[in-house]
């Protein structure tokens, strides 16, 4: 038996011979990831917890899971060791939740049936962090804005009102990220704005270039000192429609009720798997994504393919015989979605860790989808760019060769002030909000290979980062 | 009404301006197809008259709409006609077709129940060109095999025998389409040289990267000399089932019935729309897709998307008040997918055009899907392609900057020896083959940006090809 085993063994090490070139190790990371891979499979088991937004009982099953895979992935594997790292996070839910773990909100934005207009629903639901209506309706005329500069020239006009921000994302934008990072500002500051003129609620055209009515959560947040008032998103053709009807009815009137509720922080842990390095221990690689999700989809794009890009990068690494030089940290972020609160913890305790002598060299994120990989975007100096752009030839049969200047992911920013190299994986971006922060985002909106390309391009420059290190 | 005709001209032609630099007047052809574009609509149109194989009413319904269509964009272009070149093409169907001009095909292959075996039904299609059964059954015993090469040694084993060829695409390629070559060789090849050793009929496993049961057709061809034996594909679930019992049970016997009808050649056309140029009128640059599509799905993929790249390109540029110094020609071909008797049509006229001073300098072909563009790939000299990639810059932004050497394409490939510049377009490749040649190649396959994004990518080409020459 142990002679099969020592067999096996010598048969799996053949698979990738690290006397070759670091193309053809890069190509066999990526093969090993498409053709004999584990990547969908591991998706489909994270999603079958059920929704997994900070403070539900779906996101300690996904810890759990997280924490039972990634111990099977480095089992055996000498200086390994999985761990988690509580964090107080916020919790909010949309409403509330069913024996099944998955939620029973009531939302329901309607344009009364008065002075002519015909009584009509408009697909909404609830932006993260809002507060709901008290099982009440907020009743009010509606005001279209497409900006939070018109806010202080409206001013008084403002008061008592629902003020619907409509400014879209802007289709010409080649990249969508850049679009959506433009018209960002009305989701996550509307209502703390509007409310300082007086206004009552806030509705906010989805973040989509869909052509649908699927309404997008998404985060928002109030001034500490400011009034708490009810914040949802409008379908894009509910928006359209809306927008239509205010500008043929003056005083148009609305009803909002939501279910919304925000409850005390709770604590629920980043997950953290670590391969200590065999000859610079202390210095620290981290790829991760974040285990949380919104709760209307299954989080399969945003950020599922994010964890398992990570996870299964890891596991392809280790199959293959690979052993790290450099300490390598897989780190599953608690609550990206509405907080930070993992990524704010995990910095601070790499910067205890930094007293003691450990060195955060480089971080991985991987936050954009689970689309064919194209590159990878930069947070680093020219001269760090410069180098890693030196490894494009290595990518560039898979099609994930471009290396541009950008920022590397929420999660991992906060590693900046640490020197870290921050790197962002880049999937296809264009068809990323059609799904974003919806219904739509499940397991069937994923390509099995595209998925699996994408940890291909993560274990090929976690590869490259532990052999040559970050400068 | 004039005044205000004469504003509208004016300010359509001050969104593009072309005292400006390349790349931002390759951007805003991107901006104009994604933003104010019309190429989702034009593909619904395509796909809404119906199935459109050669021989079918339905591509004569789509060479009319092509018509319609290239007509009204070239509407009031000075030098603008639109023709039809006529073409003999081949007349094939899956059966019978309803009123409706949809196939009423029957297809069934079954395996036996007999000697410990549950009688099954396995996922298959007629390939495209193959006989039909004659409304009987084909019986026989099958026999499994991965390659062409193993029919010569097995030989008198294949007497009587339905050939399952079972070699699948390799996961391992990173580009599918190379998977896809390597693989091709048992669909289109299979049945002829099956049948110099006896075989009866063949079973081809699908050309898929999915995991599912779904089957590809896609053509095959006899040696004129040869007998013809029926041939089908099988989904790669059925054909991974069908291995599995091959193995366990000697003799397994299946029954085979198509209805696939081989009918005379008919006389359908090539469309195009030219525009002639107004300073170099002798040199002609071509873009286009196939107008035929299999009959299983919508073929909006395969070439919906290829046909309104073109199309869509013409309509971005000549709305942008742009007219063309060479002559620009969109070619909607005839009968690629089983015959490409249009485009050996075409490549005849052009080499009679040839004769009379006119010369094909260029020529974009698109047949690779509507999803997100990466660049192109060329088929000329390494001088032509150094000289293409110093036009990266100009696509960068949008993703489509990738220059590689590689094939233009099935239907350009005829203009070679006119020393032609062929260039293909190339989209995202990595989830064509699970829509290929199947009922899943519909519209709502088509992502309305990335379809976009295409023809954005070929209207830059075309411009840059006009302005500068193809050397």
């Amino acid at each position: 038996m142990i002679r099969i085993k020592l067999v096996l063994a010598a048969l799996a090490c053949a698979t990738v011979s690290w006397g070759q070139t670091d193309s053809l190790r890069v190509s066999q990371l990526f093969e090993a990831a498409v053709a004999r891979g584990e990547s969908y499979a591991l998706l489909r088991e994270l999603v079958a917890v059920g929704p997994r937004l900070s403070g539900s009982v779906g996101y300690d099953r996904a810890a759990d899971w997280a924490e039972r895979t990634l111990q099977r992935v480095v089992a055996g594997v000498p200086g390994a060791r999985v761990y988690r790292m509580p964090v107080q996070v916020p919790y909010w839910r949309r409403g509330p939740v069913g024996r099944d773990g998955r939620p029973r909100p009531r939302e329901r934005v309607r344009v009364l049936g008065e002075a002519g207009v015909a009584a009509q629903d408009l697909a909404a639901t609830a932006l993260g962090g809002s507060v709901g209506t008290g099982g009440r309706a907020v009743v009010a005329p509606v005001i279209e804005v497409f900006s939070l500069d018109t806010l202080a020239k409206l001013g008084a006009a403002l008061q008592g009102k629902i003020v619907f921000f409509n400014r879209p994302m802007d289709d010409r934008q080649p990249m969508p990220f850049t679009a959506y990072g433009r018209a960002g500002d009305q989701r996550r500051r509307g209502a703390a704005e509007a409310v300082k003129h007086g206004a009552v609620a806030v509705l906010v055209r989805s973040l989509t270039q869909a052509h649908d009515d699927e309404p997008h959560t998404g985060n928002m947040s109030y001034d500490a000192e400011g009034k708490k008032i009810p914040a949802a998103a409008l379908g894009r053709q509910s928006a359209d429609r809306l927008s239509a009807l205010v500008r043929q009815h003056a005083g148009l009137r609305l009803s909002i009720e939501l279910s919304a509720e925000i409850l005390p922080d709770v604590s629920q842990p980043n997950v953290i798997a670590e391969v200590r390095g065999s000859t610079h221990p202390n210095e620290v690689i981290v790829a991760g994504g974040h285990l949380d999700a919104w709760d209307n989809g299954e989080g399969a794009h945003d950020d599922g393919s994010g964890c398992v890009h990570a996870i299964e990068a890891l596991r392809v690494l280790l199959a293959s015989g690979w052993r790290p030089q450099r300490t390598l940290r897989i780190v599953l972020f608690a609550n990206e979605e509405n907080g930070l609160r993992g990524a704010q913890a995990y910095a601070a305790a790499a910067a205890e860790e930094a007293q003691r002598g450990l060195k955060h060299v480089a971080a991985i994120e991987s936050d954009a989808g689970g689309f064919a990989p194209r590159g990878f975007s930069v947070d680093g100096s020219a001269g760090r760019l410069a180098r890693l752009r030196g490894w494009s030839g290595h990518f560039a049969a898979w099609g994930a060769e471009r290396f541009d200047a950008g920022g590397g992911g929420a999660d991992i920013t906060p590693l900046k002030p640490q020197g870290t190299l921050l790197i962002g994986l880049r999937p296809n971006p264009q068809t990323y909000f059609d799904y974003h922060h919806t219904s739509f985002d499940r397991l069937k909106a994923v390509n099995p290979r595209e998925l699996a390309l994408g940890c291909g391009a993560v274990a090929g420059l976690l590869y490259l980062l532990d052999q040559y290190g970050a400068d």
